[in-house]
């Protein structure tokens, strides 16, 4: 077990592209949240899958971690190489490799990002439809089982990955699934693979569902006076069997921050923001159901648009809330937690939250991807504040009891990573040694990105 | 390791429940269709998760297979006991646990049918839309990930389990998923249980997504002179984004064979038969959408009806085609074959597949799930006569190695069971082993459902 030995071996296939720059390893061993400064011992950037599974048959030799990097957008520390090794960042391979226009279907490298993805596919009629707010890479989408805003509609990385190839911690190159839209042969390995958080494989490939632009796109805001008739008409909506595309929630104080930060002029009050996609019948009739049901309930203010500047004035602004966010505490870093229960829980489990945030020392507007039953708090702390950091971990466990306690998960889009490795145990029981015996029988030596995901990893 | 022992121990706990009568070991030996008379030792009737968790720390103890019998309709042999050992048979697991309408869910045993579920939901607005045609076990649906008529639209078993309570090889029982719509919480391993068919575990109980009912449903069949403009009528429906229902392909051969059977009068020609769901206007606006491409590719006699009579008239006939191509040849038994292909190769597919049974020695009509790229030959064959079976066999086997060249897959949706496992390597190459891997991890003694899905099972 010698990292320098990998090192030494490692250079020869690499050579340059096998850095140990300070700027290489402080930018890989930071995270876009409150974890600690971890760097690696040295940062690959591989060109191709052989490249990836040379540098498996030699770390796993040698004992040294890897660890994929896409682009460092997650938000729960995943991608830190927090038993040094090599951090593997794919952004050299970051190619379409192919389209297929009648398949709607798509094969790209993993370092891609989502919009470099649709900009490539503008022409085409096509889009991916998966958008987690960040621009991530659709590697390390598919590897933490990305969702977002539009999951209501077009579902998660789950959903929407069709197969992959994967390089194992011995060096094997596998492909999973096929461009075929369903398959009964054999265990879903594409599944296992998405949502690994890289410690089974490194992802060196993804075939990708594309779905077509729609011919309509319209969009619509409302206030209410609470969370509860807000979140009453979510559900009614989704019960109703309208394809909303989106249905975001965001709570007073995410308001206000909008409107301090882009100038807008929301009532401070919880606000749905929706977007409906289909034919221009379709979307009209769509708008006009959901008005329909937001008046049942009390909102306000209910106006559709199709105007395209006027969507994108609308999602600019939600993609932003969380910049928003940030700004209205001057200076404030922020713990963004992730949490998702059974609709019927939502209003409840939002309220206790706003509640909980109420009660404490810091600021934490709410909002989140309403229609999945999966919320945010964006819990705002003076950077190197120890004390406000600890708060807003109490806030953040808080919230994870009340998830698991509703029969919901510890995390509805974020993943596990560093930050929601102490609630395996709670929320899986028995189930999560089922996870430690696969991880063991797929990377003996726990190479692949090691400390995360399992028990004792 | 001995199965008298483990007959003895489970005797204990089960007392009657445990047959070993003439008549259960013969309905628990047979299968749907072709593969030989393979009884077990014994038939279990577990009544509890807790029942089945002490059969298979027995079973384990003594080596002893157990393997899963839901309604016995899969047409892979996958619940044939081929190496001895207990059919565990759910039938007595039957209840519906828990009906939750604000979140469109519900929690169900093994041994409930699918008609049976959907029964108990009427009155809720609800249904469960998975459908194989035959009155599968709900159990049975996820270990084989089944699909069938209505997955282009609401998914296969893989969308549409939540979660799964599962009892492993060595007796302890795990919980996978939760009730939230989406989870970014550690593997799937609820993905990783639905189409194992039985080889990881044994499914207790299972919480399935519920849809809310259309407000509206129209149907539609057409005709066309040739199998291409069919289905370039498809791809382009599909690409158009119409939330088809259903999207289904009978050949000229099944059409003439409905028509004897079920004395309609459908000219014996390709045909297209469609559902739409949605509100009222929503499904007119789809089957004009549909009407204007079928025309555009000179379908025939393109009509549609919301008229339930109607609809149920054309289900029928599409749900008894089956049998129909069965009685078409008397006396005959039937090798149902089961490929997936991209779809833009699915017209080259279906004219292959097509001259190559035209060819042949036996008649094999073909009918399939064609919005996704998913077909059937129903091969007719002489029971008992062996040159006969063999040639329906070659058909089959070219048909798979038709589909794995066209970047498809030997099975869409009846699974691997007996009769796909020597495809296995030819379509997933060393992610079979990956595979064998897993199974070894979690069945180290091999007692689950042994012989079938893993390489030297």
């Amino acid at each position: 077990m010698s990292v320098p030995e990998a090192l030494t071996a490692l250079e020869k296939i690499l050579g340059d592209r096998l850095s140990r720059s300070k700027s290489d390893l402080d930018l890989h061993g930071r995270n876009e949240t409150y974890f600690p400064y971890a760097p690696p011992d040295a940062v690959a950037y591989p060109l191709t899958t052989r490249e990836v599974a040379q540098m498996a048959q030699i770390c796993s030799a040698h004992g040294c971690p890897l660890t994929g990097w896409g682009a460092g957008t997650s938000l729960e520390g995943h991608a830190l190489a927090i038993r040094g090794g090599i951090s593997v960042d794919f952004s050299r391979m970051n190619r379409v490799l192919e389209v297929n226009p009648q398949d709607m279907d798509c094969v790209v490298q993993p370092g891609l990002t989502r919009e470099e993805l649709n900009r490539e596919l503008r022409a085409t009629g096509l889009f991916f439809p998966v958008d987690p707010g960040a621009n991530a890479s659709l590697g390390g989408m598919a590897s933490t089982r990305a969702s977002g805003t539009t999951a209501v509609r077009y579902g998660t990385m789950r959903d929407n990955v069709l197969g992959l190839e994967v390089v194992l911690a011995d060096g094997r190159v596998i492909r999973t699934g096929t461009r075929a839209r369903k398959s009964a042969a054999g265990y879903d390995l594409t599944g296992l693979f998405v949502g690994a958080e890289g410690t089974l494989g490194l992802i060196t490939e993804l075939t990708l569902k594309l779905r077509g632009q729609p011919e309509a796109v319209s969009a619509a805001v409302c206030a209410f006076d609470e969370i509860g008739p807000a979140v009453e008409t979510v559900i009614e909506t989704i019960q109703m069997g309208i394809p909303m595309a989106r249905i975001e929630f965001v709570d007073a104080a995410t308001a206000a921050a909008v409107n301090a930060y882009a100038g807008a002029s929301f009532p401070e009050l919880p606000h749905l923001m929706v977007e409906f996609h289909g034919s221009e019948a379709g979307v009209a009739e769509q708008a006009e159901t959901f008005g329909a049901i937001v008046a049942d309930h009390g909102g306000k203010g209910f106006d559709w648009s199709s105007r395209p500047e006027e969507r994108s004035a609308l999602w600019t602004i939600r993609h932003n809330a969380y910049y928003a966010c940030l700004a209205s505490r001057k200076g404030a870093t922020a713990m963004v937690t992730d949490l998702c229960v059974p609709i019927s829980r939502l209003a409840e489990a939002v309220e206790e939250t706003r509640a909980d945030i109420a009660a404490a020392t810091i600021p934490g507007p709410i909002l989140g991807h309403v229609g999945d039953g999966n919320f945010h708090a964006i819990l705002l702390v003076e950077p190197d504040n120890a004390a406000e950091l600890e708060e807003a971990k109490r806030l953040s466990h808080r919230m994870v009891e009340r998830a698991l306690r509703m029969g919901g998960t510890a995390t509805g889009e974020h993943g596990i990573g560093m930050g929601k490795l102490d609630y395996m145990q709670d929320e899986h029981g028995d189930a999560w040694d089922v996870m430690g015996q696969i991880k063991r029988a797929l990377d003996p030596g726990g190479v692949m990105n090691p400390g995360k995901m399992v028990r004792g990893a």
